[in-house]
């Protein structure tokens, strides 16, 4: 698959192309969106998810859902996603003493996971309680 | 494999499972540490490495630290870990629109980095400079 | 690990080489096997299976068979996996809109799996029937 | 968090719980949708992207996007999705003999993704050429 | 899927069963061996590549195998594997210390590949040697 | 993020670098190190789980344990952890037919795992007994 570039692209992929760079205030899309766009149906639903979820507005600050969304990258071993959610995070505030410690956090994380599940330890009946 | 309880544990052990109740204020560990003192080698390195990290003090807030470990567990399936930093969380201020949000993002997450390598999209110039 | 070029090869591992060839009609075969040539015993079940799983006959379609490869090679992300069964797929009659769906279903996949852990929903009584 | 019944459900809710029930021809939503109900916004997103991309229409047959679902959720051990998009292949036509090569072809390919890592195989120069 | 018992397997089933009784020199099959039936391709294939890595002879000791397949088991945390590895392991040998210095190793090496990927540490010159 | 140097370590980072070196007698660390010297609270803990756990004493062989690392390190497919833990087993004795017999578990586990969890089959009553 070859990234569809603006120039050569559909009124319907452009005016989602034009929606990205107006909401995050760049002169250009990512490749990511680039390659999406082969498939315009995706192109849009992914877009108008992260819009709606990952901007300003709702319950967790726009730099935190960042981190977060790093967090997911790594343990998913997502090399593109890293880069990408890495400098976003960055540019929405996360120092380098910040992604150091997400990154401990994340290190952690999956030995404690993976530690759970070779003890197959049990649910404490305390931590049913508030689901 | 069996948990160890307190009164059947070392003093090595003990001795953890104290800092742990200190630490955290509560009566009694959770079936983690109880089965993970099966390894007391283990049980010294994860209590350390998470009182360290996981704490108050560093760089991320204490409830962003545990919103990440959830994101983690998560993406890792491991129930015993969401429910155990899904309850963590929530003691520390998640609320429920918090931990929806956060769910979401974990979603969308798991969705653009498989279509990212699904593209195999290169990173972007641009993406490549902080680091 | 070095590849083992036919020339270096012993007799067992040219002979399922040779299998390899006539059975899809290339003249050559691919790194894959040429690496899984240094434990002949892998070479050996390896190719069995997929001969006997991939090819014509059975259940499914051979296009859709190579297409379910590719789905499970994007979920796990590996790169020689997506790229020689996404030409395997292509090369079976896949377009670029058949693949372009694909992705979008592993992605939606992807995001959902993760969403049904997250909030740990309880299979449906009207689900268990059929099993 | 707890399932959200129709009869609980805000209008926004119902009105997409009501899709879902008429696109499928069902009585009711299945679990997954009442949890997901939940967070609104992810509601609507997941579902609008399922009806556009699972639907009938587009470039793959209802039963093979199915089958492409299970991949996905056999490969990320998935229980809830296994039996939910299991039955749903079961209902558009999969038979037990189709089942059965999908989870063969499933284990195979997981078993060469893992060997295609384990060698670091190279893609070979003549897979990259239709991308 | 439902269980096959060998008083309702075919010939063929019942010859691959016989032979994993009288190798392992148990009174039964486990289940794993009874649903994989359901697809009698696939237990040859699985069985014959079982018998012929995991069994005596080889490079590498039975009990170090099966302490691999219990690792591999773990990090996809596969309920059903751990705990019948788990059980092969045992009945070979591997002691409780033994399996709890395993859980230790998986637990941090999933940590480490994790920080790994998060730093996107380059290879080393040196470790590009032997190769 | 950038790799930190001894010359420009500080002295806690410095002092956990040359424990390193003498503990495996190496002139220099590897890049692992140097990239987590960027968050010293996971060096620490890291190398202080890795010294206790995979070096000698305990209950494994440190050649088994550099194996286990590597079937690990594949199932999550990442490159840096293969290469240094594979270039550690070999040194530690590791010949070429017993890192191919590894990688055939490995495959051959991955397989079984995705198959048992496909057909989600029930842990046999006999296998819960050890435990």
């Amino acid at each position: 698959m070859q990234p569809i570039e603006y120039a050569d692209a559909t009124a319907e992929v452009r005016a989602i192309f034009d929606d990205i760079k107006n909401s995050r205030n760049v002169p250009d899309v990512n490749n990511f969106w680039k390659y999406l766009a082969n498939e315009p149906r995706m192109l849009s639903h992914v877009w108008s998810s992260i819009k709606d979820i990952m901007g300003p507005g709702g319950h967790l600050d726009p730099l935190v859902k960042e981190l977060i969304y790093v967090a997911v990258s790594v343990t998913n071993s997502c090399e593109y996603c890293m880069a990408s959610h890495g400098a976003a995070a960055r540019k929405k505030g996360a120092t380098e003493e910040m992604m150091n410690e997400l990154f401990a956090i994340v290190g952690i994380a999956n030995m404690t996971n993976k530690l759970a599940e070779a003890y197959r330890v049990p649910v404490d009946a305390g931590l049913r309680v508030p689901e």
